[in-house]
């Protein structure tokens, strides 16, 4: 059992993390085909119950994709069931403070490490019996970053033990900023926090990840030295594609008419 | 993006609130050709988990009806997720002080108002692009009094900022009563309750909704101001009409013999 | 092992057969707690597959009604399925001929009277092991006689070996009988062909059966000696009287205003 | 009741009718929001079971869009069962002879035109009341030419009384031309027999109506004169664009290392 | 309405309560024929949302065992779910104090009781109008006993109102132990604990349950005085056996060549 | 692409080949973890609809185990469909004749070998580009043998072009034995017929397979020369080894008591 998205992350090399809103097994088995090196299932934003995650989950471990889980707030019983679930890394929305990592944190890892509870259902079917005493070492945790007082708090944040890296919402920490710089350059601020975030998360070894609206933007964050890249969302490509197929089949429709 | 009835609501005008408690698309279809205004998908009675959620309030958008949901508890991560999903108004229950309700409100709302995480994964595809400039005015917040302890604490509940209304758990608030007077006069204090509560929402400015058992009682709510008015459930009417029938037909099966 | 539905057909006593056209495993529980003697499940015209049938035919057997189906089709491979999954009834539509009907009975029967398969997976588990050998006996196999091709051929389709009675398809069969008369008085004669239907089928010592829209049908066709009588379904019910009290609740709303 | 794609297609204009093959209610919410004129819900090749298909009729149905169905199959039940599901037109695979085009289109109508069961169960709900008399005029029904033994009996095909076009199975027709041409030009074959169905289609005043794996493919059919233009699927734009947008993420990774 | 399984374990007598990690209602119902006296659909390590739970708890009522849940935390909205799903039984993880332990009884109980809201929707339906009454006094509470702090805090747990019993999660309690005593003789350490917990919770006049990971050990546990036994889960019992068998056949093949 | 299957067939070894009833993904998985070297998604008898046979076919897609299905009946519709879903096998019920047998493979077989429609969605996804180009030599065609007819036309059936192998339906073939020999010696009868079938099977160089009730048969059926070897299915692993857990543990309470 190993995590090679997480080797490959402490070595430094980027990650290309596909992003699931669509609550099907079936389009997770299509994205898992589109050489990601991960997929992560989004219980926060993605249409997504339990139930559904169970079987985008499976449907990613037909391909060697490493499955991940965005949990839907810090709380332990929804980390611990997306683990005993197969995920091999959660991202876990809205840290903001040392303490909150370190409930997060808590939540992922069995004791002596953390309070995670025993019961790895699918984990042990998946990963094998080795999965109890490899799990603590092998699953990603990643601190999202998306407010103003996160990005106040990030070194207390970063120290905390266990948390191999964070996760900006870029999104959210927008508004975060706009929210207390009504008359500021947001995106100027925006800039130099994302800079930041980082470079401080590099300094301390952690990994630095973040979601971007657009493969452009992905790229650019590739370039700041985020490693963890994901962008869009299966749902967001769908909706894109289709909308400009079928705009371009309607003025074929204008111009022949 | 207009949610009609909030503007009704806000004329004084009372709207008919179906309620949702069969887990199914279908029959959420089905009370939706039924011309109530708005219909609630109940997550806390209801048995309803998120993954059919989904499909009910996508079969609520074959009409014009608004959809709205109640949650199982004040959690932000409930009141978000059903927010992304496209519910335009949250029924929270369970809401007993100022604190309470002021933590219902900010999940409700986006920055500077509140702190709802960005992701409109279905709210945006149902309400279009402006669906991110207009959610806080539009969508609907309703905490629940549904005890002697949130009836002590109205006033503080009606003055949180962004609270548009209350909505009376009239079964509940009943228990509260009689568990703090057990050897009292229980329907007149519920009517001195309900007639305090409805007077000093309406003096707010505040909308007074209400959950009723029957359609008569419900009628006498409407009339004392109760304006978003719901009573029984999808599954009490089929509960109620079914057994009435076969009762019925078997009545004649025995006068035939 | 006992199908006391099928007794007391056989005791030429009525049965209340109610009818489940909502895909939901829910709605069937709360209709099977409303006294009727029988449920059927309509996978022809109900919005419901084999997977929600499963769970359908599971929570009527929360109760003890008699569990029933209606096949999409005159299909062996439709009929044997629900019969494994636990059906102690299959009504047949679009039966027209001796043959349709003998095709008909032998799917549901096992060597030597038919040709049904072995597998009873969930009848056994349900009924217990007595099952392969009382199933033949205790399973009821009802034609449905719903055009006037079915009407002429009635005493042929009568005198199959294992046909236990008929059922008709009224809406279906006044189709037909104005197909054929586009001029006639289409109530005259369908009444006369629904009194012929009773009668002969009595006179053969089988069941007669009849789907009626309303409470009011329904009981005309008991006094013509129909015997398993349906009437309406669940979601019919559901759409009428949500459709009633919502109407009431509004006129109230004009009243007031 | 209106169906809005069949005027405009009796007026001759070109539709552009999107392919569902992901089992989700969510997807095709999500393709009903991208300004296709009528959506098909695939039962052939599609992974799609009923019970998932009615969803998705579901969600189609909070747009405007006409939604359609092909069967997997000429079978009755399956064409009753998803017109009952709301389905405003079929496309019927392997229409291979003028006996097979007559069972199809009968299986569509309401006698004295078809034999099509009564029971619009969901049908009647989405479009009214007067559901019962229009279908049979409103409904599209489409035969699809396969087979070049198909394309040998267009002719008495579309002399079919009651079907309203036919719609090409490129694929399918394809290989049936290599099987009887090994030796053949195919692409050459296939392009005479393609122009061939649409002049003789137009000459009888019927749809002509066909898939193509591409856009580009598609607007060659469309400048043939095909009308009913249907392109990939929503599985097919998923797994393309998700593939590429991930090799052009993974080059940029190269260029950096 | 009447626990059995309550009366039984309150004289004193063993209980088997099978343990259900399998999201399907079919092999709940397979369980159902096994003659446990109760079944516990565990939604903490179990692959089970609240959608499958509510069929698998319809599953458990097609027999007479007693329905149970294991929650995923101490969190009220999930106990009162399962509740009005018709649970006759919380088995609450990590409770570690008396606080946790009261404030999980609050919610399995009605006012004056506690705070469990009133809508037991599936309860009442399946339970009669007597559930509101009795359900305070029938429904099941028992405290997960699984860190050491929860057992130097049982005697205060024990003393809760309300609190029926304990059960004892073998796996964490092992796990913590270990944790604060790296150099111990964990078996031993173990094997005290569970001495202790036992002897306490009988002095107390409390139910002494435990899940344990095989029949063998759940024998012992018997006999140290434990009641409700739980031992493995329907997944452990299929993976086992079908890898035993499977090994057994490929044997014989090895055997053959 | 390659069935590694098929070829170990070829070779004259036999393969465990396991036998799923239960509709579930979940379980399908569990199942997969067994060492089978092939799994078989049963749709005549097992409790399962296409919606959650394809959750299935990707749980065993999470192994390296190869996928098949039994259709429930000879229709071309399900055959195509389970083989677009990924099947690599299929076990077609009922095969009586030549001609049924020929109507069977032809429905595996894309042209010219068949008529196969194009569309293989998930198949395409699972086996890579060159599936279109290796299906028909790859597929495994079985036809089962399960009623005297089809022994006695047995040799035609092994003459017809591209089937693999028989599959007996022990259970079916005892019974038509039995109702063509009422007085006759039903287990000498069956077992020479069972000895006839894999000797003619063999000498055609087909493949003999066969599903029996317990591990023990199967091994007898084994050394008679049958190489498919299937045995129970989960649900009967299930139902059996939970029973005989309950029952020792219940001993052990009346031990103790």
């Amino acid at each position: 059992m190993k995590n090679e998205v997480k080797d490959r992350l402490k070595e430094g090399r980027p990650i290309a993390n596909g992003w699931l809103h669509i609550p099907s097994g079936w389009t997770a088995e299509v994205m898992a085909t589109a050489k990601w090196d991960a997929l992560t299932v989004d219980l926060q934003h993605g249409m997504i119950g339990f139930d559904t995650a169970l079987q985008m989950l499976q449907a990613i471990s037909t391909s060697n994709l490493v499955p991940m889980a965005r949990v839907g707030w810090n709380r332990p019983e929804q980390i611990m069931k997306l683990l005993d679930a197969g995920a091999m890394g959660i991202i876990c929305p809205m840290v903001n403070s040392r303490e909150e990592c370190e409930s997060f944190v808590q939540a992922c890892k069995y004791p002596p490490s953390g309070i995670r509870s025993m019961g790895p259902t699918r984990a042990k079917l998946l990963h094998g019996d080795e999965y109890l005493e490899k799990a603590n070492e092998q699953v990603l945790t990643l601190a999202m970053i998306e407010t103003t007082e996160a990005v106040r708090n990030l070194k207390e944040i970063l120290n905390v033990d266990g948390l191999d890296g964070i996760f900006v919402g870029t999104g959210d920490l927008k508004q975060s900023i706009k929210a207390e710089n009504p008359n500021g350059n947001i995106q100027k601020l925006l800039d130099s926090a994302l800079n930041m975030i980082v470079e401080q998360t590099q300094k301390k070894q952690r990994i630095p990840g973040i979601w971007s609206p657009s493969l452009e933007v992905a790229k650019v964050m590739m370039n700041k030295g985020y490693q963890l890249i994901s962008f869009m969302s299966d749902s967001m490509i769908l909706t894109q594609y289709s909308r400009q197929l079928v705009a371009d089949l309607k003025s074929s429709f204008e111009e022949k008419q």
